[in-house]
């Protein structure tokens, strides 16, 4: 059910969710109970209070949102609550995503955004973030993050890729 | 006809219609009475200035005024009257409408340029914007502009796209 | 009093009043009724919807919204009513102002924002917009207005300097 | 003693201390216990790892690196630990910060590090996350998170700026 | 007289002389005829179309403009006339000068501007570029052109600086 | 023949023909001799300072160069000459053309450059202007060159878009 | 064997291959040994320790290193080793490689890294810089190195490329 | 004597050496042979070509090259010789050094410039790359450069400086 989502992922418009799919397939991969919804800052501002302001008691503990262009929706939540909000910089049609990360890490001192990379890879890491931050009380995400950055390192060691010139007989 | 435009919109070129033509079409959908045409500062600034110097009589509220690179239009439009003028910073080839926004919004203080986003979306508010100077005496105008608002609102309230992990029974 | 004023002037913080005084000053010079105070999208967030709720009701006819970094202020104004937001990025520390250009300019579609220059410049020519605004009834201040650009463009062509190697008898 | 560190600070060199010390000064504020110390991902890279290898068992629930130009540190931290990460880009001598910024904000996907805006604000804002990280289980601290924002927006509410022309008989 | 200017030199504003003063000295030393003025593309828009459209018959060979900011002072000239017009983009406040390049460098195809540096050395680099013109026809000018060039190169070659470690007995 | 050449077009590699073809037609439509060949900086300096070293003397009245990324062919033939440099920064790869336009425009004071718009649009008003710098001396050329200005600004105010809403019945 | 290789060729992903392929080609059109493998910073932080901690023994004279968006694999393969490293800025997908650039490029004084160009470009010249230090010693290599040169500048000599208006009956 | 230099420390003009005398440090600091002067590609080609075609038979391994703005010193020296050439963007008034960097770095593929961070960090690397090139050879100087690397590590390890709340009793 909804009360039992820890996470909470928004996202300022429709056309957000390729990039924000990202950070849900994170979430499920590493089993993190999660909602997620659109919800615009200039279009819907009265849902948005609603939203930040009920989080903390609706058990979130953390609200990624993705957004692009003058993007407001990440600091008007953090606005709102103190439950931490995780940022992710949409990339934009004329100014690849410069305005969303401006407009997103550039919060004044006193209401804190965290901001992750422009796009997909910024999704995908505002959600390992997320369960790093629910990891910390819960051993046993904590062992299934551990296995997701060791079997990513493996991945890297594993590369059948290396190549020489003259061919080397052996890996290094 | 011709004299009862409130709203003028100029472009640069004929290559600026794709990005225009969004605000002709919110000027439609509000039922704003407005003109269209090519303008272009460098090409033909007699025209300009015989355009801008006649706005005022001619009935204009406010020109919309689209160019891109160093996009003079919206400037000097503004040097010539003192009717609103509203630019819209169109996409350029290679600086992406970096260039078009800086030569637009960077005016000396004396003579104003309201700016509004690089392309579509600057032409669709800068529609928007003109609509609502005109809605402050014109009550059926903003009854036509708070409808326009609250179904954009609803559009997002309204959208059925919620997902959650695990599925949540019902909405927030 | 504060009912008369039919300009809003906010600003984010008090130190954004080094800028915006410059739009204060043109507001007096042309007079035009304002009212100004400090008001932040972050800090508080339920001042703002009230303010920007209660604008229209309350008389005024623009809102004009200073602000620097993550510069939400213009844009959150902006989607709590339909009275025109004229924006002025404040110059911030690192990025000179262009992380506040770029979260006020580039709104998404729907929700317009009306973008000045960086800086005093910007503060002045919003202020010089409103008068415009206002103007459009306002015969008085439309003449005002107007001998303000008067004045403007003789200051310019009364300038005592004018150079030439060798040196030219008479002027232009 | 050093075990009880909650949150580590890291700096890239003594020179970021002017930056960091507002980070320093949020967390004894919300008594938020703390280690810092200079730490260079180029200069002393072993230190380094030891230092996010060992974070988990040392009992630090959050690490904030502040570091400036090819700002590697928070980067390779995050590299070494899955204790979460907060970056400050720290504002550079000929770049502004900008270049900090890339470097630390533009992770790619699989090694979260959260941005924070650059300079004395991200500094200050990446302590009140690390606070409201630990806030979740600490009932005490969540007390101090909150009073704390109320204050900063009484602060606001509070300030005895408000000025109109002609002069209003009350606030708003 | 004015009449025998070969080169007209304008600014945007008074406080534009500080940089193009730069482009009268080279013009002194070269003994090159010009004479000099404000002129503001915004506040002066019919002065710099009389400007503009006389240069020719008045003798202008080209004009000098130096502007700041949404710099349109050389691309309006351009539009009035087809004598060249140079370009130098005066360093602004809050954008380095960035805005006034893109606004003079970006013109598009048809209407050229031939664009300098930002400041100070594009100010003298007009001033050379336009003696270069000149000197086409211009035997006695291109002399002392040329012998400008070879002092400048001689003021290189003869520097005393030299050093080395250990010092070395004799220079390249 | 080759000697006849008043204008030289030069490039710094065979890929840049598809920007500097532009140049050549507009010299062809106004009949002003050219050459054109490709000359790199890089990889062919020697040819670069015989190009240029003879330039003069070969009747060579202004020598356009188009180059892309750390354009240095420009400001390497200012060097060996005081013929004019008419510059054209080429759209690069990755930075959109602004390392070729830096590379070009920011000459230090004492060797000019002029430089036009990054791609077609430059280097179709690099070609106009050199046909302008020779129409100085050559009244059919000056012709040529104002029909063509006029020919241009005919096309813009017999463009039959107009659009209004209601129709208007007739034109401005 | 591996022993006999002289330069390393890392890059932070598979997907850098695109890009690094082009170091590969000129270092086997050079001749010079060489081993290539992926190699990731933030994913292999041990491995890279031990990859650099090892060229100098290894044998390797220079360390090509190609990373995109945050990329530390350059510097910090300079953290470890005072063998050479020449830094290859990949092209990133919405900062076009200014971000990789500056977080390769802006390294702090006492650990020097190499920069070359952003993508395909970058990636042949830091090849062929490698081989240049090679050359030092090794002249055989030297000879192959300055045939590679001598033929890419009469590439351009031979270019039949050569166009004129009217045509030149000969070349220059 | 000057025949015996390794290294050549050039700049575009005196002004740099403020930020070129941090490589020149380094290299005495290490005991590497140098030679330094100012060598203007612009003011000096002609030397320029003399100085980069005789550098191998005199001797020197590396070239390390200063310049401002348009930077055109690194790459024309390179295009003159195969010697290794490393190139420092010296921080210019306008643009911070953003012109030096992209004219140093953005080379073609073809011609190689070895590029180090703006100013004086990139002063002092390029120096130590230097050195370190040359360290390949020389036992002595391999052994100096890495016991500046050990004292720069120990530095920050025995940096004093650890700060902790509550104070803890001990180091990390």
């Amino acid at each position: 059910m909804s009360g039992s989502a820890r996470v909470g992922v928004v996202m300022g418009s429709r056309s957000d969710f390729e990039t924000m799919t990202h950070a849900l397939e994170v979430l499920r991969d590493l089993e993190v109970p999660y909602e997620a919804r659109v919800l615009s800052a200039h279009r819907t501002p009265r849902l948005l209070e609603r939203y930040a302001g009920s989080a903390r008691e609706r058990g979130l503990r953390a609200i990624i949102a993705g957004a692009g262009g003058a993007a407001h929706l990440p600091g008007m939540l953090a606005a709102f609550t103190t439950v931490p909000v995780l940022g992710v910089p949409v990339q934009s049609r004329a100014l690849s995503g410069l305005d969303s990360l401006y407009s997103i890490v550039q919060m004044p001192g006193g209401v804190p955004v965290a901001t992750f990379a422009i796009g997909q890879a910024g999704a995908r890491n505002a959600a390992l973030f997320a369960a790093a931050l629910l990891a910390a009380e819960d051993g046993a995400l904590l062992a299934r993050l551990e296995a997701f950055r060791r079997a990513q390192t493996e991945a890297v060691l594993e590369d059948p890729f290396f190549e020489g010139h003259p061919p080397a007989p052996e890996g290094l």
